[in-house]
């Protein structure tokens, strides 16, 4: 049965993160990330496929897709080149509880505006099994297909939440960790349980409030000329040594 | 003096790689980066500024700039919103000597063909003081604008250059570290003041020849469930376990 105009439009109109907003519904596209996400579980709310489907079987638990034409999906699809498969979720937004940072890993985003990099640091909390991600709410929207696609998956595992960051750090128990070029050696590090790792965007790095929570400055010791690093790759860094001292 | 028809068209054909290589120029656009290579004392051999450029007055040993107009400056531009500033380099590519990597560090690319990984990875080779980056021939091109930004300045403090992986690493004297799910802890490297790290594409890893000159494999260790890292941030993590050992 061929989709309705209104089905139509509304599956397209979810490329505005307005409509996203409002309907509670984020889009995912292509069969690697579609099939990642599916890979780990992830319960799609609905899934429309044409024939060229690879993952068409489904696996156990997955939703049964819907079977389009291509023509349809070229409707529906957000990108110039769709793909064969369409999925739809629910935007849950978790919320944080108080006191909800104080124990285990935790890896708190300040302001990253790029989608990639935001997708990039979710694969990174997922690889060291950190607790949780937290996004400042002007960080890259959670639920954009950038950010999915950059995550590699990562984004059905990871517990992610958005809280305005320095609220949420306020009296919590747990060091607060933050890079800076005047901090100790990152390599010096002692074992922590519970941290929170605090990434601020490359061009400005962290807002006042957020630097204000900040209890332990770290460094990641420079030996050339670049002035920073990318940072993600500077997350990663304080990850691998956070948990090389467990 | 307005710019002639021909100066326009040999300026704005430097948008083709195969111009550029038959010119042996490349081209570097924006304040931003311009000001970042001229601080690092890059040699431009040309330089174009609308009286926007906030640069202008110049430093020490940079060229003198030919002032154009904002329209002129659309016409030889490679984007569709130019800058105030075009600036245009020698390609110079310094042959890798027999023996040239078996002494100090090196940051090997393997087919490495996102231009913002390999400017990234230059930045990482900069912070690191790695003695120098060696990309295969099919890795995304060092007088790319895309790498050269991504770089942020560390395009003109790196030593760089291309050739055949496999061949430049037969007989390497240094050990030839790479990445894989099943090599050593690579917390537990030892000191090494000669080393070559080479990096795989993300999506096809190491090319065969190259992983056949891999004499130490070295793994990442992993908790959590994300099958692997981006590029760059494996590079970076092997980068600080390296230097933290010296």
């Amino acid at each position: 049965m061929p989709l309705t105009k209104a089905e139509i439009v509304r599956l397209r109109s979810l490329q505005d993160k307005k409509h996203r907003a409002a309907l509670g519904l984020f889009v995912v596209e292509g069969e690697k990330v579609v099939g990642e996400l599916l890979a780990a579980k992830f319960p799609f709310a609905e899934l429309y496929a044409t024939e060229a489907w690879s993952g068409r079987a489904g696996g156990p638990g997955a939703p049964r897709p819907t079977g389009i034409t291509p023509a349809e999906m070229e409707r529906i699809s957000h990108y110039p080149t769709p793909s064969a498969v369409f999925a739809v979720g629910k935007i849950v937004r978790a919320p944080l509880a108080p006191g909800g940072l104080d124990r285990g890993l935790t890896l708190a985003l300040d302001g990253i505006q790029d989608p990639g990099n935001v997708g990039t640091l979710l694969r990174i909390a997922d690889w060291f099994d950190f607790d949780r991600v937290v996004l400042s709410p002007d960080c890259a929207d959670l639920f954009s297909q950038k950010v999915i696609n950059a995550s590699m998956g990562s984004f059905a595992r990871v517990a992610a939440h958005t809280a305005p960051l320095a609220d949420a750090l306020a009296g919590c128990a747990a060091p607060v960790l933050g890079c800076d070029l005047a901090g100790d050696d990152v390599h010096a590090l002692p074992p922590l349980r519970d941290a929170v790792v605090v990434i601020g965007s490359e061009g400005r790095g962290l807002s006042p409030a957020v630097a204000a929570r900040v209890t332990r400055r770290v460094t990641i010791p420079k030996f050339g000329g670049a002035e920073s690093l990318n940072a993600a790759v500077a997350a990663a860094i304080v990850c691998d040594n956070l948990r090389r001292t467990r």
